[in-house]
C-alpha cells in the first residue's frame, strides 16, 4: 500500500512589513486596539509593486526543496492552491514550474479559496496512493490579497495580507503507518455571495465603471456567523477522529485557518484541548488566506511543536464556503 | 479494486449563435473565407449580456444527472475546470454546488486552462479510486471566454467561444474492466506567457489604464509551434497505448483539444488513424476550451460514434502549456 508522507516543507512572505500603525494613518482612526485586542493582529506583509505570487510560490518552493534535499526535477507534481494567481490564464503552476525548472512535473491550480491548501493536501495524496508515476509532489498554498485589496475598506484591509508555503510530499510503500490518515471536503454553496473578489471574472467582466467603483477588489459582503467556524471545524475534527479511530486527545497538533483567533480558540473549546495544541501565525502575518495553514505548520516545526509520529490535523475553510480536512500521521 | 467509470454526461450551450458573417461586419474585412477553408468554423455561440459562466454549468449538469437518473444530492464532489470562473474568488464549484442543490458534496475549481477536463478527469478518478467516500462525482469542463475578448483583436474574437459539458463518474467494482485505465500530465511552462489573460490578477493587477489598454483581455502574445500539439498529443497517446497494453489501431475514438482541426488531422495522421476516430465540434461552436474534449464526447455519443466497451482517449493542452491525457474503456 502506498502512503502519501510529508518529506519536506518551506514558506516565505515579503520583506515589506506594515504594522497597525500604518492602517492608523491610512484610515486615520485607531483600527491598532481593536486588532491587537481582538484578534491578535499586529503586523502582516505585503508585496511590493515588482512582486506578485509567483514569486511567493518559487522562493516557498525553494526553501521546500532545500529543506528535503530534493532537486526541481525530482518533482513529478506541482499543485498551488490560490484564489489570487498570478494571471487569470494560464495557471500559476505552469509559471512557478517553469521558473523552478521542475520539467518533470505536471501542474494545476486549485481554486477553493482558503480552503485550498486543505484541499490540494487531499488531492495531492490521491495522487501518491491511487497512481505510481507520483513520487514526489509538490503542493503549495499561495496568497497576495494585497493586490486584491480596496485600501479603503477598514474590514479588508487591515486583516489580508501576503504569503506562501509548500510541501513536498512522497510515496511510502513502507507500511510506516506515516502520512495520510483520513479527508473530508465539504461546501455550504449558499454562503458563496458572502465574501468574494466579485468582478473581473465572467459574472461581472471588468470595466472602466467596476475599476471605477472597486468592484474588482475584495468585498465582504454580509458577516458569517461566529459560530459557523468552530461549529464546522469542531465537527470534522470529530469526523477525523471517528475515521482514524482516535479521540480527540490523542491528536497532538491542529492547523487551522488563521482567519480569526477566536474561531480557533472556540474550536479547541468545543474539543476541549488547550490552545497548546494548535499554532497560530496571524500576529505577524495577519491572515494569509490558503498560505495560512502552511504557514503556522513551518513555525510548530521551528519552534519544536511537533514531532515524527505525531498525529496532526490540518482544517480549513474559506470563501464559498468550502471546508477541508486532513489528517495525517508524521 | 474500486474504478472510475462514466456515468452520464451531458452539455449545454448559450442559445445565442454568431455566425462568420457578423465577425465580417465586426472587423470590416473577410475573415469567414479564412476560418471556413482553413479551420472550419462557421458558427459559435457566446453568453449573453446576463449568463455567465455558472449559468452553462448548471444546464450543463441538470442534462448530465437526468441522463443518469440521478439528484444533486447524489454526488460526493464536484470538480468544476474552468480559467473563465464565476468570480475569481470563491469558486465556480461552489456557486454551481448551491444552485443544483448538491449539498453533499465537496467542491474545488481547477485551473490548467484548456487542459482542465482532462485534468479534472484525472483528478476525480483517482478520488473514486482511492477512496471509499467518493462514489459519485460530477466534473464540468466550462468555458465563457467570450467575457475576455477583446472584440478588435481578429486572432482571438473569431475563435474563441463559449460552453459548458458534464460528465458523472462513478465507482466500479465489479472488476469489470471498464473505466479509468491510464493518464498522464506533463507541461511546458517556458509556454506559460504565449497565450493568456495576463492582468487583472497578481501580476498586473486591474486599473483604469489596464482597462483603457484591454491588457485584462484573452492575448496571443506569440504563436505556438504547429507541430507543438500533434507531436505532444501524438506521443501522449503512444504513452498511454504502452501503458493500456494496445496498439493505437485499437484505441476505438480520441477526443482531442479542438483548437484548430489541422492539429487533431495531423495527430491522426501520426498515428496512422483515420478522421473517423475522433470527433471535431469546432464547426459550430467555435474554440470552447476547457469545455471543448467533453462537448466532442457529447457529439460522438449522440451520433452513436461511441459504444459500450470502447477504448477512449482524452488528450488536451492548454496554455501554460498544460498537457492532460486519460484512456478509459466506456
Amino acid at each position: 500500500m502506498r502512503n502519501s508522507v510529508i518529506l519536506s516543507s518551506g514558506m516565505h512572505v515579503p520583506e515589506q512589513v506594515y504594522t497597525n500603525q500604518y492602517f492608523n494613518d491610512l484610515l486615520g482612526e485607531d483600527v491598532d486596539t481593536w486588532l491587537r485586542e481582538n484578534v491578535q493582529i499586529y503586523e502582516r506583509r505585503w508585496c511590493n509593486e515588482e512582486e506578485s505570487v509567483a514569486d511567493l510560490c518559487v522562493a516557498a518552493a525553494e526553501k521546500a526543496l532545500a529543506e528535503g534535499d530534493l532537486k526541481a526535477t525530482d518533482l513529478d507534481l506541482l499543485i498551488i492552491a490560490t484564489d489570487t494567481p498570478e494571471y487569470i490564464s494560464p495557471s500559476t503552476a505552469s509559471k512557478v514550474q517553469h521558473r523552478l525548472g521542475a520539467v518533470n512535473a505536471g501542474t494545476f491550480d486549485v481554486n477553493t479559496a482558503c480552503a485550498g491548501f486543505v484541499t490540494a493536501l487531499d488531492i495531492a495524496s490521491k495522487y501518491i496512493r491511487s497512481d505510481e508515476q507520483y513520487n514526489k509532489v509538490m503542493i503549495i498554498g499561495a496568497y497576495a490579497m494585497s493586490k486584491y485589496l480596496n485600501m479603503q475598506d477598514k474590514k479588508t484591509v487591515t486583516l489580508f495580507a501576503d504569503g506562501a508555503a509548500a510541501f513536498v510530499l512522497g510515496a511510502d510503500t513502507s507500511d510506516s503507518g506515516k502520512g495520510f490518515l483520513a479527508s473530508e471536503l465539504t461546501t455550504k454553496g449558499e454562503y458563496a455571495d458572502w465574501m468574494g473578489i466579485y468582478a473581473g471574472a465572467t459574472k461581472t467582466p471588468t470595466t472602466a465603471a467596476v475599476v471605477a467603483e472597486n468592484d474588482h477588489k475584495l468585498k465582504i459582503l454580509q458577516r458569517f456567523p461566529s459560530e459557523l467556524n468552530p461549529e464546522m471545524w469542531s465537527q470534522l475534527a470529530l469526523n477525523l477522529c471517528k475515521r482514524v479511530g482516535v479521540e480527540p486527545h490523542q491528536v497532538d497538533h491542529f492547523f487551522l485557518t488563521q482567519i480569526n483567533i477566536n474561531s480557533i480558540q472556540a474550536t479547541m473549546d468545543r474539543l476541549g484541548l488547550p490552545m497548546s495544541k494548535t499554532t497560530t501565525v496571524m500576529h505577524n502575518y495577519g491572515y494569509t488566506g490558503s498560505a495560512c495553514i502552511p504557514m503556522a505548520y513551518e513555525k510548530a516545526k521551528k519552534n519544536g511543536k511537533i514531532k515524527e509520529g505525531d498525529l496532526v490535523m490540518f482544517i480549513g475553510s474559506g470563501g464559498g464556503l468550502s471546508f477541508g480536512a486532513v489528517a495525517f500521521r508524521l
